[in-house]
């Protein structure tokens, strides 16, 4: 629209950028803010400029963190000899918001995927082979990489890995998959499905 | 999720605190931006900051402007004699992007709703009838106010406001109501079915 002022139009062109954000609500949040106190702009302006001064990748596990090592590696609470490896530090979140999960993890910053030409030495393996060569005893590594062909073929490749090590007392798992909860057979998918059966536990 | 770093939970923070983002937009978000280049996250925190300083309010119109009188009213191929009234600044951008109307707006800056104590008073309401008794000669008001029980109270006051009026060649319409484009008359409620065949026109 011509006549919407550049302040306003501005801002609506940097909200249609953001994922899950379309020029209708990308107006709405501006118009929003328009009428909103000048406070709550300013604490958003103010967080997005420290979002990017103070945070740090875990030099240990590659997640987010604002220090060296991040808030989960630090936790001594946590088991250490079990590693959830995910592709990306915002599956930590969906983990974590489960709350039962007592151990660490690793992330890989990515997938496996020759089309975008993303090959493994890209992403952060030779750092989990390198963790897990430092721990004594049993350890168990769970893949929880999407359910996807690349996160699937990123979790075979993971593994072979893992197994070259030669490692005593090393579990590798895969998160498990089949029908979501809620879900109805239904509308499932033929993969899903199959998933599912094949995934079947005793009752 | 206690282990996420502040920066980053404050600025889910504030995003769960705007319209139609809830936690999981919120969190996607911040992580997103996360792993965008700085001058991205910097062009958002100027454009929020622009947004509050540079923005006014038309004294004509009431809408959103850059100067004392925006851009649509001083517009000289607009007609003057066309006035939309709406109910907030926002509907003129959702009219202005159909592109066929040639003519001005007023924005009320609400409507008249007696449970949150807004009055006509609080409306731009006065302005709207001196506006219009400084017009000479025919004018037509389209009272596009929101389909909803407010927005139709709201349009009602008016009419009868600019009816005491008493000006000749003074014509004043309602926005059109009925099924909505692409609909199907299975799943449109009552409401809008009975509106749609009192709203009938001739093929």
């Amino acid at each position: 629209m011509a006549t919407l002022p550049r302040a306003i139009s501005d801002l609506v062109g940097v909200f249609e950028r953001l994922p899950g954000i379309g020029p209708k609500s990308a107006t709405r949040l501006a118009f929003y803010l328009l009428n909103t106190p000048i406070s709550f702009v300013e604490e958003i302006a103010g967080d997005l400029a420290r979002l990017k001064s103070e945070i740090m990748i875990c030099g240990e596990c590659f997640g987010v963190s604002e220090s060296n090592v991040c808030g989960i590696c630090r936790d001594s609470k946590r088991k250490t000899n079990l590693i959830c490896v995910v592709e990306r530090a915002i599956d930590v979140v969906a983990l974590e918001n489960v709350g039962n999960y007592g151990g660490i993890y690793h992330v890989l910053n990515g997938v496996i995927n020759p089309l975008n030409h993303i090959g493994p030495e890209d992403l952060k393996i030779d750092e989990l082979l390198s963790r897990l060569s430092k721990i004594d005893g049993p350890v168990e590594v769970i893949l929880a990489t999407n359910l996807t062909m690349e996160g699937e073929a990123t979790a075979l490749y993971i593994r072979k890995k893992i197994e070259v090590l030669g490692k005593h007392g090393l579990k590798i798992s895969r998160i498990g998959s089949g029908l979501p909860i809620g879900s109805d057979m239904e509308y499932a998918d033929m993969a899903t499905l199959s998933r599912a059966m094949e995934g079947r536990t005793e009752l």
